[in-house]
């Protein structure tokens, strides 16, 4: 790797691409970066359309070919953003090549393959894409747990609700393909609910869930519902469905602990609602603050879906100067695929599954 | 009993005591009775504090010993507002000689309590005080899925949220002791969230619960979650819990359904959110109705918790006098208990539990 | 005056002498008054209904002569609860057979009127019904205030939205008729929302305001907007209109200081938003407060329209028995008198007017 | 010109030369351009800052001499965004130099600068940042409006409300510096608002206004409020204010019409509530629209602030290339400019104002 470029093979060449070529453009606008990012290769399998995205998002090549590219010396950096069954062969290829490799959530479709991914990039930094830790208000929530602001955690409830599932006018894709996504909402959404409880609440334990196919023909899972014990001694309740009707993109959690508690919803991401209960009792209140992330523009002035990407990306970079290891990496998404596994489990089995440990 | 008036005796002299004496005051405000209520005696064992409460209440008499009022040959009501352990006592007595009765929810501590009260007064009029049916917004919620405006349920989510659990400075009460309660949450407030969920969205089949004591010493629930499976297809998840700091008393609900969906808070109880999935894509979205109850007052004027008690009675009432069995009645009530009972043994056995037929 | 009866005459048989008839039966219930309150006579001029809702309520007699009525021995108290233009002449026979005078809003429909009824009264208890000041929101607005939680005012926002005036469905009523009313929004609801500034923010010193009266026909303004300069050196506006689609019932206030602002919405009369502006910068946020008013139910326990009207004379009973001014009284009426006296006449003049002092 | 490159000149490194910048990065991946826009010279005075910016964001070359800049021939595109008082000046020599011209808003601190501007750039296309119109929520407000949806405008109301007026850690700028920025919040924020409510509701045909300093020792409005009557019948207030203690950035409107009502907060621009007065009246209520702008992503997808300038200017760009003169243009902007003076003339003068035809 040259000291002071990263260059780029983003593979992958659907709505991921897209956002994932937006971060490679913003984040040196917004970070200050150690490094030139250079935009080398696109890499995807429709070529009707690749040379388009190529020329609009400035990559200077384009490849159809995965194996060819994760081994290309002038290769740095290999970020893989296909569907769920094809993460595991392309990182661990690009992982074994040398490249520093990022990957798109859930990192596998088993804990198997999630198992050796971690392995095989272990010691060196790797990036999952769980992009929603990278919400400000998201990180005011952890900064709040950690300033003891909280408490001792009573409750955690964490839910994904999306409405496309009853769709009919929506085509099929691979997202409702079990043997292209390997799952329905458990690795595509509740996954994110997954790894925002145990970023912000810390390890399952144990968990009980069912899961249901609505829509005949389909077989995936169109929504998951967990009970869930937290090694912290809370309790709590995991939801992800895609047959919400009403909701877009509610990922929403809420916390309740002995100081205080707080509610988040992505749909409304600029924003993130804490009650102190240590306030004088007639004036307790959730307040709605408007949390000011300020790396990109100034207080008050809204963010969007695509920053969290970009800090994503901005903050895995520093990371990688300073030598350090960056969060979520592959080791986070294997914590969350041994819960999926879990739930999964639990779901066929009808009762209680222990999470195992990593 | 006479034609035009009821005479009523309230067993009971506490927070409930209070609310249903305010209705017997107001039904008649609102509603055009067919009856003269009359408050004949108020039945309480806190003699220190009963005549006054008769006084400012204006209850004709007093008695410490519910057992000689409920056999009063000039009592044509009995109306049981006590802890929970001692209902089924009283209503059976009351049923006995004949009163109509009117019982606060939960039923009973137990099913088969429960199905003797309602074996007891099967063919007669009855009536659960489960009250939270009466707000307009859930009546408005109740026409919405009548008239098809959601179309096949999906999805069903009821949480009871309330923060008092983790108070010190409070007061023990029979509320937080299983020999009057019963139960904690489950019979308090986790029955009012399964029975706006029978009401809404039909029986529940089977279900999945996990039971938690937060409070070192305490010997009834703080928290029950629950997985539920309903007999229409529909599937979801109730909560209720003490330690959900930052609430008061927050019975909430959603459903979402092919053609809508719904939410629903009591801390906004003046309001219900509808999603219209029929409108056109670009205008789809929650619209929050200032829900129109003018049997009080006018379009616009907020109504309060007390008006749920007052609606129930006058509802009541009115069915009694049409000669029309009353819902929620001590049947409904029944089925409510047999779910909190399946969800009782689930949590202790720790699988899912099929919820028996009435 | 009987020293521990009040025999009450209740002129008006209309909306207001329900939502008043009502605070007679609740008073007692909520407050530890030091009266018996006796519903003595009810009088209006339709003698169609007055018979029916006399019973309802529980009021001894009927009349249909107002002059004799407020001339009766046997009455303490007379209720002035009928059509603005008639409020002078009937306060002012009551004041002068020496009985407790309750007036509705707005006092009068001229300031001349409204200076002698408050001559008139001047020394002895009386009421004006701005019957919002007692929402508990409000009363924890002043609190705020009070306690210097906001800090040096720069800005008062007042509204009052409604949307009747364009409902072709409705039947025409004395509130849209010069004659009776006086004026239109000008007295009906801007009078409130002038009340509440004063309340809230202190004397007004001049305005400048635009009317307007959308339908043809009428002879009342349908909204009325006004620039408001402060005593205290404060700005701000004040609206009322009829022609607020959307709105039912929105009496609202904001109030900016220089350390700390509240914002209130009567459509949401249960809550009062709240911003700390000396709480730590990344947590500064409006709180959304759950007022606890627990005069009559517990926190948390939803209150509504009808118990300001309960608050409001239950206050008023009290200072009455212990001598004390109460406030909104006439003389305070009289102050807003002034204040719409002075937009009035700047709508006319198209040029900012200055509030003639009481 | 070259036929398929616009070669861009961006005078100012401020903000708005950071939120410029980042638009023209930007508009090209989410617009089908039809122009390569090529990032040559970026324009500054402050030297020790203006290289690390050009390098950051792209820009080729950077200059200090705005004069030199704007008579470049190898310049097609010369936007502006310094200081009001500086935009007039540097404008003109750019239109008398054959350029396009973009510049910030105001256009500039007087009616005559801003006339002679419009009249330099007359019949061709030019643009002023009034960013936002592109608020897909504005610019639904507009789609709602021409479809009749919200029938004949009764009341509009346009606030701009900001905080940091009273901040006094904050280090004084040129925006409350009179010579530099020409007026307070009458240029600054309340230029917005006009500009907003001229878009969605018309001419303005008459303003009365009070202007406010609440600052000692500064000379420009730290508020300014307000009375409008529009051409269409309606009539309105405006309000701006950097001393609403808790808004961060809240721009915002309200409109009512006969058939329907919107409103719109900038801190939740993702947001739109829309009341439809056509629908049966208990099911009328403001739908809360989860705006879908999908030329960035996808529905549900949140965006932000700079998703408005980015909107702007490639839509500026598609009406160039279609040779269709662009709106907001720089008689758009005189007529803001009018309303602007008009509403100043009024504050001095105590009096209502008319608006001068542009």
């Amino acid at each position: 790797m040259s000291t002071n470029r990263l260059r780029v093979a983003l593979i992958g060449q659907g709505f991921m691409g897209k956002a994932h070529s937006n971060a490679y453009h913003q984040a040196g606008h917004f970070f200050d970066l150690p490094y030139e990012l250079e935009r080398e290769v696109l890499c995807g399998r429709n070529e009707a359309t690749l040379g388009g995205m190529a020329a609009r998002w400035g990559w200077r090549e384009t490849a159809t070919d995965w194996r060819s590219v994760v081994e290309r010396p002038d290769i740095d950096v290999v970020d893989v953003a296909v569907p769920n069954h094809l993460h595991a062969e392309i990182a661990l290829a690009a992982a074994g090549a040398g490249k520093i490799v990022l990957c798109e959530k859930p990192l596998a479709t088993s804990v198997e393959d999630a198992r050796r991914m971690a392995d095989a990039v272990r010691g060196r930094p790797s990036m999952v894409w769980f992009n929603y830790r990278r919400v400000a208000a998201v990180e005011l929530t952890r900064q709040l747990i950690y300033d003891g602001r909280l408490g001792d955690p009573f409750h955690y409830r964490g839910l994904y609700l999306q409405e496309w599932g009853n769709d009919p006018t929506r085509p099929p894709g691979w997202k409702t393909d079990a043997a292209q996504a390997g799952s329905g909402v458990l690795g595509d959404i509740l996954s994110h609910s997954v790894d925002l409880a145990l970023y912000l609440n810390g390890p399952i334990s144990e968990v009980c869930a069912m899961q249901q196919t609505f829509a005949s023909g389909r077989d995936v899972d169109d929504a998951t519902l967990v009970l869930a014990r937290f090694a912290n001694g809370s309790i709590g309740t995991l939801e992800a469905t895609r047959y919400a009707t009403g909701a877009k993109n509610r990922n929403s959690y809420e916390l309740h602990g002995s100081r205080g508690a707080v509610r988040f919803s992505l749909e409304d991401l600029n924003r993130l609602e804490f009650f102190d209960a240590t306030e004088a009792k007639p004036l307790q209140a959730y307040r709605n603050i408007l949390v000011n992330e300020t790396r990109f523009w100034k207080p008050g002035h809204i963010l969007g879906y695509e920053h969290t990407f970009i800090a994503a990306l901005g903050e895995f970079l520093l990371s990688l100067h300073r030598g350090e290891l960056f969060h979520p990496d592959f080791d986070d998404a294997l914590r969350v695929q041994l819960v999926l596994e879990a739930i999964a489990k639990s779901g066929n089995s009808r009762g209680w599954q222990t999470v195992e440990l990593k």
